[in-house]
């Protein structure tokens, strides 16, 4: 139900929507081990922050249960052992999103919280029922968080918006309606957001491949524009604010997202537009002080294509400073400057609940 | 011998590199006719603004030949007529750069000062060497004022300088070594340039295609970053200057340049980084006051690739205001601010020559 990006299979597998193949193609693939999940997160079939912290819980239920019915697990410390190998490999697969690393911690938290209930001998299709009810616990928590990132983000877009985003933070790129994309559909189903400017986001072209399409999707009024475009858009006028997703979130508000983002937000505060962050709280890192401690993936030079003998940098994300954003969109409402602290305050939050 | 990009054949008829196989294949294509060029200046076979300049001149002249051949042309006035519309329709072929009319303007001009000389029967053989005389004279002084610009600017490069630049400036867009790029390859041979980054500049990948075959042919070390990746890479310390070239220059210093420059002169300004424009005095076109009288030519959705259904804005061009530009760098000399009275005086120096 949630979304169009993943979902169950009757036998335990997981299937995906291969968004390497889109808008051109729609193609599903299986999923039901470690090895194939690691590799289409990696090679960005599936893919978008909280997506992956949702797709590799589900992937690892559905390796679970395939090992438990090759019966490759038997005792309750093979269990952990098992666990805490496949979440590690998975935990590997990108560096830059947090909620990668917080949802395989989060399952193995599960199965190390429910030790007690593995059973001495034959254990493994029990840890499967354990990992695939805390992957789905998962999945239903982002899509909520995305419907209260809407609502909130929502309630700062005054009607007649112009908004511009970058990359994709839709229901391709979550368990639910989306982040970034989520605020816009949610004020676009209110009336008040009137367009979207959709920057194409090289190399990958997540805007113009994804964006695009699930504007067409959700029948929401939208341009797309190459990212050198973003600059005279604004110059003339045509945007009201800037929003976008983030991968990880320092504890002082320092944002990772797409490559490009750092551009848009320092565009956003010479033309006086706001620039806004949305993302659940999991994408949060408190363990990060600031963003020089986040780690930015650097992809290969064949994603932008040079000719031979030439070199490319292709860092995939960039690192916008806590005071180029106007305000952080999170299902535990708005969070403003400073950061240290309303970051702090909904992390106890959530931590109480 | 000044370029790989264009030459004569024997016969009269223009030869250009078709820039759109870059750098995969190296296509010539020949050019004997007025609806040929406008085919490839249309299709940006051959670019560049002062290529551009060199390229209509000189197709105007190997049509006129052809036609001559073909003895369509015989009277004075015939042939006057005959180039004022080859010239006008060549000029239409792309709205932005100021070089092309410049062009077809000068070549106008050399028959009407030589109109006496025009026999009264069988005028075409001597139109078109009219024609050949003047294109030949363009193309000269293009490469001269290339030679000149990248002098003037390389003046202005301290040693060990890492520079960012956008878009195709060198020998694929001009008549000699360039503009932006000849000031960074005059820079580079006396030793003080140290690394060029180049953006792709989507949507037609210029940077990525044509400048990349460049920095590889003057074995000058550089590397390729999207459009998106310039804020960061500026914002790591890794860029001491940005340079451009321009395809029109208004009186007050505006400058219209490929797409993705506005935002780059925003970006090095946020950095505290120069930003220079480097152009020859044709493109500077007195008779536009502000970059707000630039046509910006916009170009089809298809470049840009989105699924249908979905609408693209694809400029070609953004205009950086005069604020914004530390420098002008001219074949007449650095032009600085206020540019309305550097401009000015640089061009009645022109007029005088």
């Amino acid at each position: 139900m949630h979304t169009e990006a993943i979902g169950w299979r009757e036998n335990g597998a997981v299937w995906i929507l291969d968004q390497t193949r889109l808008p051109g193609e729609t193609v599903y693939l299986d999923i039901d081990s470690i090895e194939a999940a690691v590799e289409a997160i990696a090679m960005l079939r599936i893919r978008g922050a909280p997506l992956i912290g949702v797709g590799a819980a589900m992937s690892l239920a559905a390796a679970a249960k395939r090992a438990a019915e090759a019966r490759a697990v038997q005792t309750a410390s093979a269990a952990m052992e098992w666990v805490e190998s496949a979440a590690a490999r998975l935990a590997a697969a990108r560096p830059t999103a947090v909620n990668l690393g917080w949802a395989m911690t989060r399952m193995i938290r599960r199965v190390t919280v429910m030790r007690e209930q593995l059973p001495a001998h034959d254990a493994g299709s029990t840890l499967a029922r354990m990992l695939r009810e805390e992957a789905q616990r998962i999945w239903d928590e982002d899509a909520a968080m995305c419907g209260a990132i809407g609502r909130a983000g929502a309630a700062l877009i005054p009607p007649g918006t112009r908004a511009l985003t970058v990359c994709n933070t839709g229901m391709l790129a979550t368990g639910g309606i989306g982040t970034a994309f989520g605020v816009l559909r949610t004020a676009f189903e209110s009336g008040v957001l009137e367009h979207v400017y959709a920057c194409e986001t090289r190399p990958l072209r997540q805007g113009a491949r994804l964006t695009a399409w699930e504007l067409a999707r959700c029948d929401m009024p939208g341009t797309v524009i190459v990212d050198g475009a973003a600059a005279p858009v604004m110059a003339s006028g045509r945007v009201d604010v800037v929003i976008a997703g983030a991968d990880r979130i320092a504890a002082n508000g320092d944002s990772a997202n797409k490559v490009g983002t750092l551009g848009l937000a320092m565009l956003a505060r010479v033309h006086g537009l706001p620039f806004y962050i949305a993302a659940p709280t999991s994408t949060i890192d408190p363990r990060t002080a600031t963003g020089a401690g986040i780690p930015i993936e650097e992809r290969g030079a064949h994603e932008i294509g040079v000719p031979n003998g030439v070199s490319a940098f292709n860092p995939a994300f960039d690192v916008t400073p806590a005071g180029l954003i106007t305000a952080i969109i999170t299902d535990r409402g708005v969070l403003e400057p400073p950061y240290e602290r309303s970051i702090s305050e909904a992390l106890s939050a959530v931590a109480a609940r």
